[in-house]
């Protein structure tokens, strides 16, 4: 009703820029409908998540409109792959303030037509506008195999704990942009770079059948570990395998990081997930074949808490980030 | 990962309130998980819509949370209706100021609570956030017999148009929050809570199968039905077919206000829709049946544009709120 004008035209917005992301496809109606619809496959559950950034919270009012498409896509394909779930398609709520320029616009929307071809997904619709901060919030759709979408709470005991790719290269680089940690040049590339654009670790349509108990890495290793675990089970890690990179470990050495901070930092966007030992072997091959780094952790034990090394953490962040 | 409390937790936030709402559903998994699923319906297609509402653009920042809730299911509901689907359930992003308290959070909840009630719809899950405004956007799912969707442009010559309810109520009562018009207590309570509390006409799955053309009254009486026309197409209506209320035509009738700038008011979120002149009186009977209002202003000619009397309309409105 009152909604209008942002620059752009609230028509020019969506019927020269983001009408490209549809894809044409039948679902969305060329957007010239109120809805969408979500096309139902034979023995595939339809699982949706939703994430929404906000400015000065999840992201620096500055930065590029790249890294905002990167991570309004990235957070929620995290979440389908949490589930085991294959991408499908999206709803974009995009609000924006007055001051946001053409130039702003086309760049976010090339980013997201990037994203969208790189994991198959299209833009089913959505609403545009007019806020204080820039605000987004998606819905994502995917497909899982009928009845065994990965859950959390259903880790059992002697279950296997994996951990894809790196932790703490996120929270460093936030550090970095936020002057609490001083790096040389390179390092504060290469960290920002991995703040900016997290890469979620899409494994999970491919272990589906193997695990039945996953959570992607938003709030913190510690956390989300906590997360999957019920009352009176715990989890029994080694802390020479807790996987770090390179320049991590050498900040680590260095001093200048404290590694612990780092298994509270969040915004990973890795999987960690249980499974039954027996499958071990089928995790490693998946896991390479697919080329995704992967590490085994520990295991599920009948103590209640979480140990590394034998000793109890007793306190970690109680950040909660989930759908709900 | 920076998520953390608005004045609640975002803990308490969600597992003390927002549960409530999710009616113990197996789809939501008890908001544990990372995303819920979506229960399929033989012969049924899933619809899905997104709108979103924000402080100073769709609301003023003090008025009732009842209110706020009230509109973000409205809108949402409308949109499901226009397109012949009957609702099944729907996401929230919640994002708050710090300074929100827990009256504002119950008294909000509990608005969305009996509106689930009343519309047998329930929460699949969400996200919360903090944000400078209140900002809430939701995603609603409903189910409609499969390929059968009412959309836009699909009228056809000859067409009965229909219109639900009356039009120009919530802009009347818009103006007057806004001081833009003066009229005495009794009217300004009466078109205020229209404003506050429109509506949302769910004739749409009753009439499927009858009608495959309509739009939900979101932007106004006459951007709207101009949505619903292919080219070459035009609407051919009758004035005093236009159904106003009876408080409405008492302004008009004391020029108080001029009925014309009532088409192009929005927020009424009655449907308009075309159906084949042979299901008149079948419509009429669905209307009748359903206790609904129905009106039927005129017919598709096969000259563009809209006719009121025989008089061309050659400007409206032109704003837009889509899915896209």
């Amino acid at each position: 009703m009152l909604k209008n004008n942002i620059y752009l035209s609230e028509i020019d917005l969506i019927y020269k820029y983001l009408i490209k992301l549809n894809f044409k496809k039948k679902e969305t109606f060329n957007f010239q409908n109120d809805g969408a619809f979500l096309n139902k496959k034979k023995d595939k559950d339809i699982v949706v998540t939703n994430d929404t950034i906000v400015e000065s919270i999840d992201f620096f009012k500055n930065d590029d409109p790249e890294s905002i498409a990167h991570k309004i896509i990235t957070y929620n394909l995290s979440d389908l792959s949490s589930m085991g779930a294959f991408p499908y398609s999206y709803t974009l709520s995009l609000s924006l303030p007055k001051g946001i320029n053409i130039k702003w616009i086309k760049r976010f929307i090339k980013k997201l037509f990037y994203l969208q071809k790189k994991y198959k997904i299209f833009l089913l619709g959505g609403d545009v506008s007019q806020s204080n901060q820039i605000h987004i919030s998606a819905n994502f759709f995917g497909y899982v195999k009928k009845d065994i979408i990965i859950q959390r709470k259903q880790a059992k005991i002697n279950d296997s704990i994996w951990i894809t790719g790196n932790i703490g290269d996120s929270y460093i680089g936030l550090l970095i942009k936020k002057k609490k940690l001083r790096v040389n040049n390179k390092f504060k590339k290469y960290f920002i770079n991995k703040y900016l654009y997290p890469n979620p670790c899409m494994i999970g349509s491919k272990i589906i059948g193997y695990s039945k108990c996953g959570i992607d890495i938003s709030d913190g290793f510690l956390s989300d570990l906590s997360k999957l675990l019920n009352k009176s089970l715990g989890a029994d890690l080694l802390y020479s395998k807790i996987p770090f990179s390179k320049n991590t470990n050498n900040l680590i050495n260095n001093k200048l990081i404290d590694p612990f901070s780092l298994l509270n930092g969040g915004d990973d966007y890795e999987l960690i997930f249980t499974s039954p030992k027996i499958n071990d072997d089928k995790i490693l091959n998946i896991a390479k074949k697919n080329n995704y780094k992967i590490t085994k952790l520990g295991s599920i034990i009948d103590s209640e808490g979480i140990f590394i090394d034998g000793k109890k953490i007793t306190s970690f962040k109680q950040s909660y980030e989930y759908l709900f």
